[in-house]
């Protein structure tokens, strides 16, 4: 379709990041590219770089973008985390898988692809990560109220790797990497899993930095 | 490099199987192009298709290949499983999660990329899922030891459950996802993960297929 160019940094920026997540969606992070990118918004190519230090820069942008959009639906769904006790705080664990689960789910070729482009260290990074940390910290509180007494250094680790853990199972069952596992099995499997690690880490006590890091 | 051109078809599928593996280690899968590898192994373009059916079909066989590799290194490093009970089945898990993550650490640019790959199903994918079956037994075997009671199909999923934690746990932190983490932290990771999950799956009794799939 035809379409008039952006008229401010601000609007171009916009129709960037939508032209992008569109490709993303249909092709895959791969196929973003400055020249197509132009013919979508109807700019010039090198406009792309008034806006944008680098396609990287721009793909960095879509996926905070994408992790907004997954923290707006933890807070629509599951509002504000509030500490009611230990199994209280578990049952939160589960709802949060719950619901990663369904919006992978259902972004699943632009979810997954975020984990599959790498981008070089740079301004851009720095704000995505910073963006990923406030999904983390969704982890970090239910933590807290789980294992008392948990050191702040073991908690980040350990948010991590439970999120490492159940995005492993959501990304190698949504993509059907270990077999065609339909979706409410994949479910049981990211609830049978967080229980299991959940009542481990309880029975163990909660784990000291030197047991989550050397 | 000048070379001569493999004169028999197994001659062939080696050497092409050899240069897409250099191809991926040095730029990843989607640098294997039909017109490099013909190049790289001295053949005629079309002559990749009289031993392949596609370039997907060759990635795959490169992808079983790795998987061999892996099982390997397994039997080198730790030897078949014997079942001495749950706790020795407990550190057979911690094994092969050290294992897992030294040899994806060693192979990481192949090993990764293994799963970002999605080929359409055809007799190379069926063949692959074969050789990843090999993999997965080796979690299913001390499962039945750690888990006394498990019924062949809840074994079958939790096994791929536990794989796909550890190869979440492994991959994003390869990959510095979650921020960097030095490979000794990761180690800490991986085994903090595996002990609590088991922990929690000895003490909850063995789940049954409702538990681990609907």
């Amino acid at each position: 379709m035809a379409n008039e160019a952006p008229s401010t940094r601000a609007d171009l920026r916009e129709a960037l990041i939508a032209a992008a997540t569109r490709t993303i969606e249909k092709e895959g992070w791969q196929a973003v590219k400055a020249r197509a990118l132009a013919a979508d918004v109807g700019c010039a190519v090198g406009s792309i770089y008034n806006v944008f230090p680098d396609i990287d820069a721009l793909i960095l942008d879509v996926k905070a973008r994408m992790l907004d959009v997954f923290e707006a639906e933890v807070q629509r769904q599951l509002g504000a985390f509030e500490n009611r006790g230990p199994d209280a705080a578990a049952d939160r664990f589960l709802d949060l898988g719950r619901v990663y689960l369904d919006f992978a789910a259902r972004n699943w070729k632009v979810w997954l692809g975020m984990f599959e482009h790498r981008a070089a260290t740079s301004p851009s990074m720095d704000a995505y990560m910073l963006r990923l940390d406030v999904i983390l910290v969704n982890i970090e509180a239910p933590l807290d109220a789980l294992l008392p007494g948990l050191q702040p250094l073991a908690r980040r680790y350990l948010a991590r790797t439970l999120f490492a853990a159940v995005h492993g199972v959501v990304s190698l069952g949504l993509d059907q990497k270990l077999g065609d596992v339909p979706l409410p099995d994949l479910h049981a499997q990211v609830r049978g899993l967080i229980q299991a690690a959940l009542r481990g880490y309880r029975e163990g006590g909660a784990p000291t930095v030197q047991e989550v890091a050397l």
